[in-house]
């Protein structure tokens, strides 16, 4: 029977969030029954509540960075058992018969694949994600959290951990490699200390000096700020990898002229608006300006696991479900080091 | 000591070129005296010409498409003889120290490589370029012209060759890959051909339909004019890689939106003015736009042992020295298929 549980959602485009009930399908076969405990909040959650993505499907609940315990499981389910520690990140399925999807890169399934929130489930349905106090997800989109990860910590591994992982997995970030890391947010904190627990030699490149203290503490070896035009004189050629988590119209050609011979520039974030740049930055080193997003669910699995390993985690602030929308407010000011997680007990 | 030979010269950006004696230096214990016998005109000599890339040194002999036969060689040269059917290309010289150049990417040399022409050498001299009929080289930037590749039809390799050859091997095209080639002029015409050779499945995304025939018969599978709108619909997520020797402001979007997840495009050539892209076109499929210069001059004499192997050249079209600024016009105006090639013997 599908049951409702306490959330918080948006009605239209331009009203606060609001607590609100929001349905949940009964427990399907292969389908795992979260109680969310926590669940951290995305720049993305602020794009889709206020349809700056296209118009939303409203009332929506979004959050995508979801960590609970399993409640209940369906009768074909072999990975999960009731009290298991476990997250739901950007993904809650996908045609899982593509390409991608078989290469297990469900994160870019040639169908799409179904988002957390606002989009479109295999049933017709639009899924509602995770600021509410469960979810019901088939047991291939449900990640185990390792137990010497906090829940509240883990929380923003499942979309801002993994979409720093992914990609400094993906072109090498490791021993004798030097990475830059643009902008020292939600993502960039993540990336930051990531880069370095696998053995990068880590800089971050921020508008000012004002977090410098915590780029360092978080593993960085070296601060600029990206304000200052020394900077950008004294940093030609010298990086392997930039991770971009800014999502501002930057100078892209003073970024990549940053960059070596064969370095790759990678944004995981990007403005609405277009980007320019004069080719001539990339073929002048054979240079890449990439994109990546999120990763793969085995990929995300590999992060966590990766995460407690090295006993990383989000930097967060725990807020009650009362001050959801002054943390909007906060994120889009930057105000926050580094992720505002929700207690969902008091939604 | 130093001589003079005939050659062709601008003498300011606005002046057609015209017979000019050009100074050679003496042949030193390392450099090759080479009688030049054919020399390609490339768009970079008319933007050069014409003080189109920064104000050029006048008078200027431009040409980097050098082919001939040795004349004379200096007391340490050890890789070539008299007698001997040798090319030069873009490069002359390079620092020969840092990495890049230890790698055998002297095209990417972090000092700056010496170009054939308008480029200032180790001796602070300014370098002149093939439309002469002699040029003196340091052997390590001479490569050797296989028996089997005829000298006219060589000279273009030694530029367009190589610029769609590098580009191709780097980003492995091969058996499997689906590999797109953006427009079917002088570089266009030479990577449908080593693409196809490689083993790749090429198509040719051309303006129009015109030179479709043409495209069939160098090596190109499919061919399909981007003036159609239907074009982009029909291929989205198609290619591995795909090679833009274009240098006009095409909408990069839409051409990223071709590849498959993970593919690459690369330009060997750019427009002036900067390109627009939102990045989204990169995050959603995992893409890359890349640059890609020339090529090294090991991959050099590789490309020209391939070309060789699989009896492959340039289409060319040979005229007298007396043509050169008809030639230009007609290059502007896309009438070539596909390479002016100046006899230098009517210098």
């Amino acid at each position: 029977m599908p049951f409702t549980v306490s959330a918080y959602a948006a009605r239209s485009a331009t009203e606060p969030l609001a607590p609100y009930q929001v349905e949940r399908r009964d427990v399907g076969e292969l389908d795992v029954r979260i109680d969310i405990k926590f669940s951290g909040i995305c720049h993305s959650d602020i794009h889709t509540a206020r349809s700056e993505w296209g118009a939303s499907n409203y009332p929506v609940v979004v959050g995508h960075e979801i960590a609970g315990v399993v409640a209940e499981v369906g009768s074909g389910v072999t990975k999960f058992a009731v009290g298991d520690r476990v997250g739901v990140g950007c993904m809650v399925d996908s045609c899982r018969e593509c390409e991608s999807c078989r290469a297990g890169n469900e994160q870019y399934c040639s169908k799409g694949n179904t988002g957390t929130y606002n989009s479109i489930d295999a049933e017709g349905k639009v899924t509602q994600g995770g600021y509410a106090q469960a979810i019901v997800v088939t047991e291939d989109f449900v990640l185990r959290i390792p137990d010497s990860l906090e829940l509240d910590v883990a929380a923003p591994l499942l979309c801002a951990g993994i979409t720093s992982y992914s990609p400094l997995r993906h072109w090498n970030a490791g021993p004798g490699k030097k990475v830059a890391v643009i902008g020292l947010g939600g993502l960039g904190h993540m990336a930051v200390q990531l880069a370095h627990a696998m053995g990068a030699e880590v800089t971050v490149l921020s508008q000012s000096l004002k977090k410098q203290e915590d780029g360092l503490k978080l593993g960085a070896t070296h601060y600029y700020a990206t304000s200052d035009p020394e900077t950008f004189q004294q940093l030609g050629s010298t990086f392997d990898l930039i991770v971009n988590t800014v999502s501002a119209k930057l100078d892209m050609g003073a970024y990549l002229a940053l960059l070596k011979v064969d370095g790759t520039l990678v944004n995981v974030g990007a403005p609405d608006e277009p980007l320019e740049l004069n080719a001539f930055a990339l073929i002048t080193g054979r240079r890449s300006w990439a994109g990546s997003n999120i990763g793969g669910i085995a990929e995300t699995q590999e992060m966590l696991d990766f995460c407690a390993e090295h006993r990383l985690g989000s930097e967060i602030e725990v807020i009650p479900a009362g001050k959801i929308n002054e943390a909007y407010e906060r994120v889009l000011a930057s105000d926050v080091r580094y992720r505002f997680v929700i207690d969902t007990s008091t939604l």
